[in-house]
């Protein structure tokens, strides 16, 4: 049979890549080590050294969530992919979900709730503002959630959550507790098993510098029970707790079952990202160094007469730094600015935060004053030339 | 806070990472160039040069399954990725489909469609024998599938499956036809739009020799329309055909929408896999290739006194090559032999033929006589040695 649909020309050209300053909202930049790990040569997703760089893995997970829990692994996907694990294994149709919503995670998590036919119930915040307590209690009080959705950065704003007394309050309702972590995961104190949380997950391409694809994520025992409890079967195969605790390593006394291929390229990335972690001086150094470096980034912002999203310091997040768009100035031509002459990446804002505001994440080996100075200095340029422009 | 959990010790050691010959049932060997790209640095998941790398693969995979179909993308997963894709947008709830089941990826279709609630139908085969037309109709007028699934290669056995007529007949039943390409893309001939295939998924650790962790998908205009006509939402978000497709740019017309973060990474190692398959001489010469040289490879194979699993030479797949374990000899002891001793990988049985064969892996950039020659060499060798051991 001859072919219909001939060679593609595009594939002429070849693929090339400029490196870039990665100071948007993630992805950060790759340490060269990580850079260099990934051009190893592939393992098979069962073999020997694969299981073992598995089962590292593992061993850093629990370390960076602070967590004894056995159930911890990693998700092959997107970031995206922990949420939809977390909520896929908790909920059964008509299950009573309490989702906050202070941007766009809590939009997900409700989006892909309704999607799991769950009964949603939102406590809307305006993008900025943290969920307190009470107002938490009061909404467990009218609706008896039974699972529980917190992010402890909101990235779309900037914002960090207190995280301190809803465990205890999950615990008093029989609630599941799902806490977002993806850009707060080694820039901000998570105690998992102190805080009492059931589920949290991270993403890699944030302060951990490492590929996007593979997602960290773990389940405290109660979670495990819920799970066991389940009237229904867990819809999703590749999100099946309990099939990729199989092939995690996650029960003892079990034997590992085949899941699916993981990537052994990503598991490179991922162990040497830990490592140079560990190396740079582990989960301390790393929470004030990241505190440090975007207050001084603040600081040098203000001084320069721009406004910072979050009032309130103890609510910024230390991993993504959110600007007021000034009046009168489009933030697209700013953020292409800086991109096409300086190779730096500054983000817009996104879901409610869209046109409002400028974010910046100096994160893992972007959170030096170096970088958060450079950066500065390419913003500023950016409006001023953004300030021109529009003009003329 | 003091920290609960300490530093892990195990990152003390250093990633160290063996070439091996990649022969068996996949992941295959990189090629250096893939390998060289995969260190490149990271791009975000919006960027412009991103999204050009996206549109030139989407291309690349209209070309690679013969298709003209614009909704042709890639799922940010595993091959498993792709199939959960194609089941959770195509049914809903009690739906009924039909699945044949010839070996493990007919059983990995089943449960993933019990687990979506469907009314799931199966025609099971013995393992190594491929569905006929007259068994698919028949089962047809029974069961009146909405949705039909079919493994073109059967890797867990070795079985190539006749693809020609199905498409006819599910055109006939108001049915839409899955096909799992995922051993079979690029080693043997596969034309979605000529066949009447309404989604065709794949992996790229195969005949591609790329990273897993990104999986080619392509959806008919059939297959959208009985999307857009579900009554209830797709379960998932992540695998969500309509909002994957927003992402990739496969509506005319339509802006680009964030769906996730991609892996450029995983991207640059697709993209260089498809532009080195276009190279090499593209689908045509691919096909005779990994048919002629695993042709020869059995015939070597059949002189040294082995059996090849699949009778019909017709039924072979041209990627996946299945012997039967001699009597009395324990697979196991052969292949950590072939693994220890040279560092070649043989698989073994999955699912239904475990214990039974061994699965050797002739695919893209290992599809030369000088492989089969030297993994035969290393099979042969390393039976030899098990039966030794098992006299002493």
């Amino acid at each position: 049979m001859v072919l219909d649909i001939p060679k593609p020309d595009v594939f002429n050209a070849p693929l090339k890549v400029v490196e870039k300053m990665m100071t948007g909202a993630g992805p950060s930049n790759y340490h060269d080590r990580i850079r260099k790990s990934m051009s190893l040569p592939v393992l098979g997703h069962l073999h020997t050294e694969t299981l073992k760089i598995m089962d590292d893995i593992k061993e850093g997970i629990q370390y960076l969530f602070q967590t004894e829990n056995p159930h911890t692994f990693c998700v092959s996907g997107p970031g995206h992919a922990g949420l939809e694990c977390a909520l896929t294994n908790l909920l059964e149709n008509g299950d009573t979900i309490l989702i906050t919503c202070c941007g766009i995670w809590g939009q997900r998590a409700e989006l892909m709730s309704k999607k799991l036919n769950a009964d949603v119930k939102v406590l809307y915040k305006h993008p900025g503002e943290q969920v307190s307590i009470k107002e938490a209690r009061n909404c467990f009080r009218m609706y008896h959630p039974k699972v529980f959705f917190l992010a402890h950065g909101e990235s779309s704003t900037g914002m960090l959550q207190n995280l301190l007394e809803f465990g205890d309050l999950c615990r008093e309702y029989d609630c599941l507790f799902i806490v977002d972590c993806v850009i707060t995961l080694g820039c901000a104190p998570i105690y998992v098993d102190k805080f009492k949380i059931d589920v949290a997950y991270s993403g890699t391409q944030k302060v951990l510098n490492a590929p996007p694809g593979i997602t960290p994520i773990t389940f405290s025992p109660r979670a495990l029970d819920r799970i066991a409890a389940r009237k229904t079967l867990v819809t999703s195969y590749n999100y099946d707790a309990i099939l990729l605790g199989e092939y995690w390593n996650c029960f003892a006394n079990h034997p590992r079952i085949y899941h699916h291929t993981v990537c052994s390229t990503l598991l490179y990335g991922l162990r040497e990202a830990i490592a140079l972690f560990l190396e740079r001086g582990g989960l301390e150094s790393s929470w004030e160094n990241h505190s440090r470096v975007t207050s001084n980034f603040c600081n040098l912002l203000v001084s320069n007469g721009l406004e910072i999203f979050i009032d309130d310091e103890m609510l910024r997040c230390p991993s993504v730094v959110s600007i007021k768009v000034p009046d009168n100035i489009d933030p697209h031509k700013v953020i292409s600015y800086a991109m096409k002459n300086h190779y730096v990446e500054i983000s817009g804002g996104l879901g409610p935060t869209v046109g409002k505001i400028f974010r910046i994440g100096l994160m893992g080996i972007n959170a030096t004053n170096e970088v958060a100075e450079k950066v500065a200095k390419v913003l500023i340029e950016s409006i001023k030339e953004a300030e021109l422009v529009s003009k003329i």
